[in-house]
């Protein structure tokens, strides 16, 4: 670890209370000192680095200027909290950030009452605000509700929704849009192109004394109402007309990084009788800290880091990740398929989608944060004889779910939806998990749902997805590298429905879906170890299920076991319906179905992840044995 | 049935191509039979009538402007379009719609070719429309896609979305705004006003020669394309900002019902070197039917009615439907509750809400089709102190699904969801069934899933909701009329996951959930007639599961049969899950699980519904004896 940075002032300060004590002229070096707190603590963990950097000045001058937590701070996202838990009684904590039983890596609602809405997910913030300033409102209570969201989550249509019901709440809302132009992803769309216009034709370069002058023409002291309402309106600040038109009061464009500007216009903006006001504050990523400030979405998340060379930890050397493989297949299946289309919502590289466009630039599109949009978009392009393949995590895909329902499924149109992050996902935690998809979408007519067991599986099901034109297909894989496995030099179209025996026995079946097939193989050893013969299928769909395979297996083994990364509702309810409805545990078969539990689980190291799941090979041999105990116990009983 | 009306000129239009053929000047004849054609089906079998009077004119230009179905017309929710309907080869079979066999109420892409984009749900269009035609950008291939759609679809993010990436379809995207500021109920939030204010500063009513200005002014005959790019810069039109700050050409507004100005200027859009462009178009609800003029909501969606009195056939007298028993309870328990709040997405008749809104308007909140925004905002409230009721359709629910997840079930905050149109949904069809509810909310962590039997146990659940604040809690009942029960005085707060027996017996067990309970009933005296000695147990709770209940019941009888309202994954699943968990079905006990079918099912009678689903008295009868059947058979097996 590197040595702790100096920080006299910020060891003073444990809450935004002892914030509020200081002098605004100190509180440029607490920002200074803050930002050196935030890079040392993200060189130790690895984290989120960027986005916490851009709004160093922006954190603490929120804070001394708003009464938190009474009044509510709302982080879209979240990823750029860091500072912000620095400030709010977390900062002897801030070195466990996304470790297990650490601090999170996103707000929190049960760490602090200074994280009143959690998020980790884009553009909820403004509804949440609304929610909690309407609340206050109707109960005649004080309090304000401030929501700070990037431009690249003013991209999702749910930003739009609750700016266009935002009017409501009066002056108890503030929306605090951080523009700095990256979210992730260069940005894409109308919205960030109108933003770029707004800060280029304002005089901002120029404008250091823009904020005095918006002092000036918003000031607190304005001699009556109607004098602070024609101050407010329209004209008076340089730009903003989109959200005026939707009934925002338009601040800005600020120099985010400028205390002397943001204070004071954040007083004015704090006491104002108008609103709800938004303003535009203009911040760069990655701001104090040259490596991160020179390459935007390096530093958007990054491993442990050396703080004076900038140079990350380099991941341990391994097989490809699940994400680039599926990019490269798809890449390379659309050189001599010209109908491949590949669609992400501001994931390319999270996706692999960056390596198909990196070949075929046309044909790619990111869509900005837009789940909704980009399943109905693929639906289109589908309908006019395209074969789009819809890249989203699992967790995001939920934002679509109608889309997959009303615009895919019912009209059966052969949309490709390639599911990355499906499964526990390690430090992003619970908010990040892809649990539900077998669940939300196996339960849809029509669909059908695929999970490789490894990257060789991966290539042969991106190109049996690219091949199937009859209706919705989807794959779903983890997060992280593959098991090691020499990829097929020919893809291989799989046979819809169908899986495979792995390896062949005769008292244990083990039905697995994806990638715990290993964990599956390794229970069949300790199992044989025992005198259990056992069977391992790779069930390779969810839907159809392979009907004949599994009625053979359950009709000629003693017990039988579905394994899945996935909650309730997937793959082992499905084997149990089948196998209810033909009548197969009528007989007395021991079925059993391993799952995740129903519980959220918070950020771990994956392997600790499976381990409280109980999804690893031991809980597999015990879920085996304990069902062939009852059995024996069963026996017993009926000897007496 | 009226007579029908005289439509010589109609009677010569059986497609697009024919239409094509008329003069311009006997397009006002046309639309005047095509409207008295509308008004004359809508009498006949009831349906959508204002929507589609609204864009009789709209409707006739398109197709005569446009080369359908070559250039791709995609309807927003796709209730107004029984005149496209008309002229486009589906006039013979236009008395069948909404009927079991019949025309679809909606677009629907089995139908005709005509319906490239099938919808029903708001605010896919633009979405779909890109995709259209980006496909045929890719392929350099002929052809543009138009979407037309509401103002009020227009509050919808997923619309925001797709109109931010618009622009890199160019001239082949055509986005009709059809402005009636009405979608079913009074319009919401910032867009509408923007809307409104677009309208009226405008010199709009005076301006029967806008249409002709801009004529002149976007002409196809324009000398080059910069004098084309002048035409069409910002300020050429009366208003749209909004719309061209996210990269649209904007012309409008534009009188909707008038032919002489739409035909022109859809052609000079059609033939614009230059897009996208977003058409204003200013159209009036109902237009040109009296009955329907003077009452936009009343004739949103219709019975049967005489056309000359506008008399509606009048429901049948009955039990009070789940939507108002709802509405009300909530209203009289927010008498003495201060913290109920209610929110809908647009639809305050169809939840009951307006019943909250007429006693409690300060907490009652439209906000529009925005269910992203309404679950967020609603968790807010929840985290702020308030008990709030979401009140949304089972259907539309799913445009909420991430929110659901993400902002309320891993808070674990109290928001009560009210899922109304839960299960089959009669006349309306397979895009409005609430099939999948309970499969994607039990799969959730936290949440409580209930499900009453009849409109008293939605009293005491509203109850039960209301009172429950340690997490999200919902209550999921179907479309129409209760059993007609007495309502209770007094509402009780029911224990959570607790079923209750209602009917006891040895042999055969059936667990109901829901509203299938009468038909449990029903099947249980055909079952006792057969001495089959029959339990009905109403479960409530599809999660937290009556575990205790439910192991007693499994293992005291011989057969157990799950009957519920949804798809695979939901209440079954769960009870074969925990029964296998706890190895309950080892001992060779027969459990059955009846749900709805693998199958997106068509519109028809809710009893040819049911029957289709296999899932009534009789259906159930079957489920029984085929277990005991295989038993027997079993037995002889066993024998041989």
């Amino acid at each position: 670890m590197a040595d702790l940075p100096s920080t006299p002032l910020l060891d003073t300060v444990d809450t935004p209370a002892d914030l509020r004590k200081l002098k605004p002229a100190d509180l440029r070096q607490l920002a200074d000192e803050l930002r050196a707190e935030t890079i040392s603590a993200v060189g130790t963990t690895g984290g989120h680095l960027g986005s916490g950097l851009g709004v160093v000045e922006l954190t603490t001058a929120i804070h001394y200027v708003f009464d938190t937590p009474r009044d509510r701070l709302i982080w879209d996202v979240g990823h750029q909290c860091y500072p912000h838990k620095i400030l709010t009684g977390r900062r002897a904590r801030i070195r466990t950030l996304r470790q297990g039983g650490g601090l999170s890596g996103f707000t929190k609602r049960s760490e602090s009452e200074y994280d009143p809405f959690g998020a980790a997910h884009s553009s909820t913030s403004i509804s949440a605000a609304l929610g909690f300033a309407i609340a206050n409102k109707l109960n005649d209570r004080p309090g304000m509700a401030i929501a700070v969201i990037g431009d690249g989550a003013m991209s999702a249509g749910m930003a739009y929704e609750a700016m266009n019901n935002a009017e409501a709440a009066g002056n108890r809302l503030v929306v605090i849009l951080n523009d700095n132009d990256m979210s992730i992803a260069p940005p894409v769309g109308g919205l960030s192109a109108y933003l770029a216009r707004t800060v280029s034709s304002s005089n901002y370069l120029g404008l250091r004394n823009f904020a005095k002058r918006a002092i000036r023409r918003i000031s607190k002291r304005a001699a009556n109402a109607a004098e602070k309402a024609e101050e407010f309106a329209r004209g008076m600040a340089t730009g903003g007309t989109l959200f005026e038109e939707l009934g925002f009061y338009y601040v800005g464009p600020i120099d985010g990084h400028n205390l002397d500007h943001l204070i004071p216009v954040l007083e004015n903006v704090r006491d104002s009788e108008h609103g709800p006001i938004l303003v535009h504050v203009v911040t760069k990523k990655g701001k104090g800290y040259a490596p991160a400030e020179e390459s935007d979405d390096k530093y958007h998340g990054v491993q442990k880091f050396d703080v004076i060379t900038g140079t990350q930890d380099k991941a341990p050397p391994g097989p490809p990740s699940y994400q680039n493989v599926f990019g490269e297949t798809l890449a390379k299946l659309a050189e001599t398929d010209p109908r491949i289309v590949a669609i992400t919502a501001a994931m390319p590289g999270g996706t692999g989608v960056d390596k198909f466009a990196q070949a075929h630039p046309a044909r790619a599109f990111d869509v900005g944060i837009a789940e909704q949009h980009a399943v109905t978009f693929a639906a289109g392009l589908a309908a006019q004889g395209m074969r789009p393949f819809c890249a989203i995590y699992s967790t995001f895909l939920q934002r679509a779910y109608d889309q997959v329902v009303h615009d895919v499924a019912i009209q059966n149109l052969p949309v490709r939806f390639a599911i990355d992050r499906a499964g526990l996902v390690g430090a992003d935690g619970a908010t990040h998990a892809g649990s539900f998809d077998v669940t939300y979408l196996a339960a849809l007519p029509n669909f059908v749902v695929m999970a490789p067991a490894d990257e060789a599986e991966l290539v042969h099901m991106t190109y049996t997805a690219a091949e199937h034109d009859s209706g919705p297909i989807a794959l779903r894989y983890p997060r992280g590298n593959g098991v090691g496995i020499d990829l097929p030099e020919v893809p291989q179209r799989l046979a819809i429905g169908k899986g495979r025996i792995v390896r062949e026995g005769k008292t244990v079946a083990i039905l697995s879906l994806g990638t715990r097939l290993g964990e599956a193989l390794k229970a069949a050893d300790a199992l044989e170890a025992r005198g259990l013969s056992t069977t391992v299928a790779d069930l390779r769909f969810a839907k159809p299920l392979d009907e004949a395979l599994i009625r053979k297996l359950l009709t000629s083994h003693e017990v039988a076991v579905t394994v899945e990364e996935g909650a309730v509702g997937g793959l082992g309810a499905h084997v149990l319906t089948m196998a209810s409805d033909q009548g197969l545990l009528d007989g007395g078969l021991k079925l059993r179905t391993m799952r995740l539990p129903d519980v959220f689980q918070d950020q771990d190291k994956p392997d600790k992840q499976y381990d409280e799941a109980g999804l690893n090979a031991e809980h597999i041999v015990d879920t085996v044995l304990k069902a062939l105990r009852y059995n024996e116990a069963a026996a017993v009983d009926a000897r007496a």
